[in-house]
């Protein structure tokens, strides 16, 4: 059966006695990771030190892995640079996106977007200082408010707390029939859910690898371009290894005419190893086939959370169309509760103010251990082991 | 000796068949290096999942990284952020610095300067685009060029390529005097040289943590701010990292009142760990000892140098006072000379157009392999060993 294709635990080092429902937050241990991090690191840095750039080509990781990460997006190859982190790469397809709208003084982003999309816009904003505003409708109102003077829709496909989903092609669609330019954060998509970036025709993408791609805590992000526009972009963030000639030591900014424009500074070569490693576990992985498993996961957990726990309300649409590949569930007490699960090996993750947030991630979990996971909840929350005081104390990150 | 006392080669993982002259461009592997790379990732990361956040206390280790950097640039504990890349760290002093001083609309660099650091400013211009302008003067014309209409001096304390050291204390009294901001990058001199942030009263420094403070390939950058102003600064990559409540998930962002506001995104652990244990190495290193011991390594190679190949002209300059820890020497045939000795295991690197570059890190360098090396690049220039025509071929990285 094509669901079980995409089912690949032997790849991952995860904990047997944890049930792990938050890759979405961060993917677990590739098996192979350990070993490619200390072949880097023992191998290549102590023993060929800076000849290691050329002889073990670290020069050219970042596009390599690049180009792994482009068929799980549904972007061609050569169109997606790696590098930063997420909110740099927010900040750089924002801040191209507005140079191609000039006239136009409006971005259109969501309040359910993530809020470090929502700072960095800020901070451009406040940068440029010539009257751009950032609107953040509810998600559900902004198809409605793409109007004919907006420069850029930025939106986050995947909503981080609910899992609500927007339609890429349709808000595309809509953002250009505007004359808007469409930037997609992809950090609760990629490698959750099927995505067409070159059919829906955005012009910018940008996304997180250490969810659902399994590259680590801090993995480097990635941003796409359309290639078509890749040539036109002004780089705000104009560093020298997205300069044609990185080596050449010009004094003056010169982009390179490729994706690899968008890149900065110096690549962060144990990271972008790991995660060349942990992209592995992708190959031969039909994004379809991942999809419906990830569908039959969470309907099972929705229909097996929802019997046994009637006091937690389901805050992510009911519709699977609709959801990424996530479940949340709204309750008052869901911050001592979570704390209670993760003590019995069952990691998800709370949002304030109130959502317990449970991610679907078929290439390590199957239907048993969603069954399972639904047990120790339902043991929690009706015999209110949550309402123990040491489940109270916030930690730091939660 | 207060000089030998500096001498640490133990720490360090070096093959013994090199003579490593280029410290300055990519540091050694400290011995813990991999060992700690390999607990993050297989016991946190593998072990603890999300959890690690908070049980290996991931959250902190910026700032505690942060505090380990700041003894070693003359900077109060709490003053230096780490994180992302040197680029990104100039782009958001500059862009800060800038903000402070709304009525002007001069950068002062200098044509010295490592282009990423001008590229960043371009690009910077590029985004406000409100007729900023950036002057690049000779080095050792920039204190005349600092005028009283001059928003930012923005300076690289160690020339790249020739060694050649700004006086930082006396630019920055001149800068102020102006009513300029000033902005230093220690790429060349964290590490290298003595550092007073404090008394020579900056506004902003930043630097990379992957030459001699030996992190790693790619290892995080970090950035300087002078206390007394941090409340005040408006960052523009104003991301979640930098949030007074991060995980409060507020939709406007409000930055943290300390040095962390100059964060961004989630940051790189497995990297930051590495940089964290290559910091050990400076335990107890007093950095006038340091500099003892750089100044004579670097005399003593001159010294041998000259003597023995004439060919060679010195291209940094003569007085130590006025050089940082690098001697470069200009040769026509620099390149192939240079492809030659890394094969001898001398191990410099070349920048264009006729730089052979070579770096004196005291932690483990001693004057036996100064002359050791002098002794090869004899060899090698003497003997026109560097005419072989497999030497020719530019690599990509050179």
């Amino acid at each position: 059966m094509s669901i079980q294709s995409v089912y690949r635990k032997e790849l991952f080092d995860i904990p047997s006695d944890i049930l792990y429902l938050d890759g979405n937050s961060l993917g677990p241990l590739p098996k192979g990771a350990v070993e490619r991090a200390s072949q880097v690191i023992k191998s290549e840095w102590g023993g060929e030190l800076i000849k290691a750039w050329n002889s073990a080509d670290w020069i050219s990781l970042p596009k390599k892995v690049g180009d792994q990460i482009a068929p799980i997006i549904g972007a061609p190859a050569g169109s997606v640079a790696t590098g930063d982190t997420l909110s740099i790469k927010v900040y750089q397809a924002l801040a191209a996106a507005l140079k191609m709208r000039p006239d136009r003084k409006i971005i259109v982003s969501d309040n359910g977007n993530f809020p470090t999309d929502l700072y960095m816009a800020q901070g451009l904003i406040g940068t440029i200082d010539k009257g751009y505003e950032l609107r953040t409708p509810a998600p559900e109102d902004v198809a409605d408010s793409i109007t004919d003077d907006v420069a850029v829709v930025m939106l986050t496909q995947v909503d981080y707390r609910s899992g609500r989903m927007h339609d890429m092609s349709e808000i595309t669609r809509k953002a250009h029939e505007a004359g808007a330019v469409m930037i997609w954060d992809l950090a609760h998509s990629a490698g959750a859910v099927p995505l067409d970036l070159a059919g829906c025709n955005a012009e910018f993408a940008v996304g997180c690898t250490y969810k659902y791609l399994n590259g680590g805590p801090g993995a480097p992000a990635f941003i796409y371009v359309r290639p078509d526009i890749i040539e036109d972009i002004q780089p705000a963030l104009a560093g020298w290894m997205g300069h044609d000639a990185p080596f050449a030591m010009e004094l003056d900014y010169r982009p390179a005419m490729t994706t690899e424009r968008m890149r900065v500074g110096t690549p962060p070569i144990v990271q972008l190893s790991i995660l060349q490693e942990a992209l592995k576990a992708w190959e031969g992985v039909e994004m379809e086939d991942l999809r419906a498993a990830s569908i039959a996961l969470s309907e099972l957990f929705i229909r097996e959370v929802e019997q046994r726990c009637p006091q937690l309300s389901l805050a992510s649409p009911r519709d699977p169309d609709s959801r990424g590949s996530q479940v949340s569930f709204a309750f008052d007490h869901g911050y001592p509760a979570m704390q209670a699960l993760i003590e019995r090996g069952v990691i998800g993750d709370f949002r304030a103010p109130n959502i317990m947030r449970f991610g679907f991630t078929p290439l390590y979990l199957n239907e048993g251990n969603v069954v399972a996971a639904a047990k120790i909840i339902e043991d929690v929350i009706n015999h209110d082991l949550w309402q123990n005081p040491k489940y109270q104390i916030k930690s730091r990150v939660t």
